[in-house]
């Protein structure tokens, strides 16, 4: 069965005791965000999730969304949670409040993602899908697009697609198609066919904002040749209600391997009236704000089909009799112990937990970053986070994905022959999880863009905001009483990263083809050394309240041992990833086409 | 698309150039097997599975099994194309020629199975199940149950189930409930409820002979009182036919994740009619007769996934347009490059090549030692080949069934977000590998199987007909002219194996827990040694054949270059485990059940 409830006693450790509201709190916008407030959003939050979300998580994924001439229905209880979810103030959590947003931090509304993602990944798709919507309108938009558009937006009230993917082009947008005519009256006629849209059309709200990739009829080849179109679904009228329908239409709905209560549409545009965003041939810039933002936030799915994954698989353990311990019965009066004695079934679980507690930790640094990077009040310390949210957004898209999948895989592993069965409800987990390794950019594409382009940016500058506070950091706990140990093993995984990273520089800048060969390896690389920094650095935390005889409920001893585990099952991965890295791209390279 | 032609070229490499048939060749029973005949029944079944089982295998997905009043019907063309491989002999093919089978060897037939799985591996359940259940009922059974049984089996007329698992005791099978009472006949009345049970009912064969496991009365408690039934659907009549109707029904078919065109059925026995196989209360040691031949059975359905998830993904990778080659524009005449060109995309690509062709020469290693085992003049011989046979058997099952799971989640990924459709097919390779790591024994299990009985067994014994002849060969070609570098790379892996295995063997004769928390680990590092030393060893023979002139189509230089690419980029995973297993139990085994 689909066990989850927020986990909230390690998300207010994250946001209070590991990163601290402090530095948010010295910003005006955040004056008034506090450990209460925040505290009460999360458990919110995890009342939503248990009691709205989670009931048709395995529903859903058994009726799937239908398409009834050119209408989308999703599964039964959707629109009825959509509402709730809406009424709840929950899509405009982190939005801007001149638009009717609540203006709380990224880094809160980022565990709140996770809570509804580990709920319910389907689900969350349809507000998800907004969020970049908005950013890329907020941006880029004019002042009438957004008057008319944000706050209906920011509100829940319409939600927001992205149509970028042709059948023909995904990852290489210059092949567009689909193209943009100007009328007279200063909008354009958008014509062309999309795949992929993910909320392209569904029946939770009463319109939908799509903004639309295409190439106006001057626009050079390829993709500097692209604009970013915003093509309602009911183009609204002058008192802003929705108003005469736009040719645009869901023609058909991807068959998938999971996901199914989300609705992935083929759309038809045809002569359907778009308004400009930005100037023209300038959509790319314009997509990536959406996309940048989305990547954030695919991570965050990853994390929460963890977390989900992780609840469901120890629940079981704990509960399915079966064998007896090495070590001798530990429950005699039952007529076996439960899996959780055995080794094998530990190690799991600690690999999930372990790996869920890191991405959360990294990824709640990465959102306070993003908040930074927004609001701190000088230019400098916007442009250095800044800088650490963009090395890191490709890392969080890859590694909480690839974690997400693995994770579930692993809940399914723990289940035994159970976990393939559909109605034990994890084989769902790894079914949903997947989609997040492909969309927004396969994470193929966050290694290339983490080795092609953030790596050598500005002389290596983002790689600074990562390298120089994990530096700092071990060099001022290597004598830490309680985690000594723990930091030397982070020392060196650290050690090899560096190598890693100079090896990966010097090669790429001689031959692009060697730094995307080592692209994927080195993205994991940076991703478990950030995991051991934020596992250790908690440990350190742990150790010291530990210390003062603060742990009553045994919390920092677990994490004491969770740290442990990583660094003695996980982290020696980065052992065999420098190898990999410094064997360089021959043997990669050297198969001829014809011979595969 | 679903992409897949039998693999010929490298099988015969395997077969005739890497393990040779000459050694078989010296037992009486395979005197006529020759490479001739070896190759044309490997065409026969590659023809089979391109035109009769491929095109079942994603329409088969799509529609699945039904129970309609206790009858299971097989998806649309499965009773044909079930009549075609029976009709074609393919079931008898390494069967007891004294029963009608055809006497080939296990290493020739494991390559048939490879094949058939990869077409389809839902089909290729329902024949293999019987694999199992003969070799039981031929090494148990009365010579009255095999005179009226196994020829039918044999023939693929009936075909055979394996009922062990009840809902509450799958690994555990001590808590067993079914129950089978005497009847003054001296038949058994059987009654229980069985889970799982592939095969257990269906349309292609007019009997099934269920091989079932329950408690005698007088039993002891616990697995040692466990004995071992054939009950058959049909009662055979005095001339064989099938007559009564027996006491065993399909009460339910589970819903899973993918092989939904396998029947995976709840099954009823209500006071059916048993005979007893083998003596009573010593159901167990007939059990693993089954077991451990499904095992390797079941590593060869990972093998043959790997092979349909490479061949799949490379056609896709050659076709794919998108973007352009890293060292400038390869095919300038398209609107892109095809996407293998790409650095991470041939990584990709290669990982699973080197996978698949390190698996199939690991496979047939084993089953080569299957044929030895049973038909080698010497006692001696036969014996080291049983070794040999029974400390792989859990790294065939357990390494070959985690990398089936990866590789298609890697076709997958080259696929990017067409991969998660249904209609390209090759999701479906990934639900249908995920079974695999769970039945016949989770992959855990396996791992528990080789460090806690195989590795201690005879004082190491089983481990030596593995570390003697790698030790061997590794002196022999050190300073080869062609390999002695990757041979280099070997020796590095195989030292760290060494190590791990002292490690293991010392700590977990004190603390069986030690062994168990390195299981998993030991298993992949010895699974990556030996398909290391196979890659290598082929490696070796390639350089010679071109060394010699012999070299026309490439294959011998794909050779080389797969075995570099596992060196450089799958082997360095041998420096992080025996990381991992060094670092012990502790940290695995600290954590407070309640604090999970």
């Amino acid at each position: 069965m689909q066990v989850y409830e927020a986990p909230l006693r390690d998300m207010r450790f994250v946001l209070h005791e590991l990163h601290g509201l402090e530095r948010l709190q010295q910003i005006e916008a955040f004056a008034e965000v506090n450990e209460e407030l925040v505290d009460s959003v999360l458990e919110e939050a995890g009342r939503l999730a248990t009691e709205v979300l989670l009931p048709l998580n395995a529903t859903g994924d058994a009726e799937g969304c239908r398409l009834e001439n050119g209408v989308v229905r999703t599964p039964a209880g959707f629109p009825e949670a959509y509402k709730t979810f809406r009424e709840g103030g929950w899509p405009s959590l982190a939005s801007d409040p001149a638009y009717g947003g609540q203006g709380l931090p990224e880094c809160v509304s980022k565990l709140v993602e996770e809570i509804s993602c580990a709920a319910n990944l389907s689900f969350s798709l349809y507000p998800g899908l907004t969020h970049g919507a908005v950013q890329a309108l907020a941006a880029h938009g004019s002042t009438e697009l957004k008057d008319i558009y944000l706050a209906k937006m920011i509100e829940g009230v319409w939600t927001g697609s992205m149509c970028l993917t042709e059948s023909h082009c995904g990852t290489d947008l210059g092949m567009m198609r689909t193209r943009a005519v100007p009328a007279e009256d200063g909008t354009y006629k958008i014509t062309g066919s999309k795949i992929f849209i993910s909320a392209g059309e569904h029946d939770l709200t009463e319109n939908i904002v799509h903004l639309v990739l295409a190439k106006l009829p001057d626009g050079p080849p390829g993709v500097k040749g692209i604009s970013l179109f915003l093509v309602p679904k009911f183009i609204p009228d002058a008192d802003g209600k929705p108003g005469r329908r736009n040719g645009v239409m869901c023609t058909g709905l991807e068959h998938k391997m999971g996901l199914k209560a989300s609705a992935t549409c083929q759309m038809s545009f045809d002569d359907a009236t778009g308004w400009l965003v930005g100037a023209p041939h300038k959509g790319m810039a314009a997509m990536f704000t959406m996309m940048n933002e989305e990547r954030l936030g695919v991570g965050i799915q990853g994390l929460g089909v963890c977390s989900a994954a992780y609840q469901s698989a120890t629940a079981y353990a704990k509960d399915r009799l079966q064998g007896r311990s090495l070590s001798g019965a530990k429950r005699p009066d039952l007529a076996a112990d439960p899996i959780i004695v055995h080794p094998d079934v530990r190690r799991t679980l600690m690999t999930m937990r372990a790996n869920t507690e890191g991405c959360r930790a990294v990824g709640i640094w990465v959102a306070q970053a993003v908040d930074l990077s927004k609001h701190a009040k000088t230019e400098a310390e916007r442009q250095a986070a800044d800088d650490f949210v963009a090395l890191m957004t490709p890392v969080v898209k890859a590694l909480f994905t690839d974690l997400g999948f693995e994770t579930a895989s692993h809940a399914i592993q723990v289940y035994g022959g159970h976990g393939y069965i559909r109605e034990h409800g994890v084989e769902q987990y790894a079914r949903d999880a997947r989609i997040a390794m492909l969309y927004e950019g396969t994470n193929g594409i966050q290694a290339l863009d983490l080795v092609g382009r953030k790596m050598p940016s500005n002389m290596g500058r983002l790689l600074r905001s990562f390298f120089h506070p994990v530096a700092d950091w071990i060099e001022a706990n290597r004598t830490h009483a309680g985690v000594g140990p723990m930091v030397a093993h982070l020392e060196r995984a650290f050690g090899a990263l560096q190598l890693a990273t100079g090896t990966v520089g010097e090669r790429g800048l001689r031959d692009p083809e060697e730094a995307g060969a080592a692209a994927t390896d080195y993205l994991r690389l940076l991703g478990l050394v950030a995991q051991a920094y934020m596992l250790v650095r908690s440990a350190a935390i742990a150790s010291d309240r530990i210390e003062a005889g603060d742990d009553e409920s045994g919390f920092y001893q677990a994490k004491l041992t969770t740290a442990q585990f990583f660094v003695d099952r996980i982290l020696p991965q980065s052992a065999s990833l420098f190898l990999t890295i410094k064997s360089g791209k021959a043997s990669t390279m050297a198969m001829p086409e014809m011979a595969f």
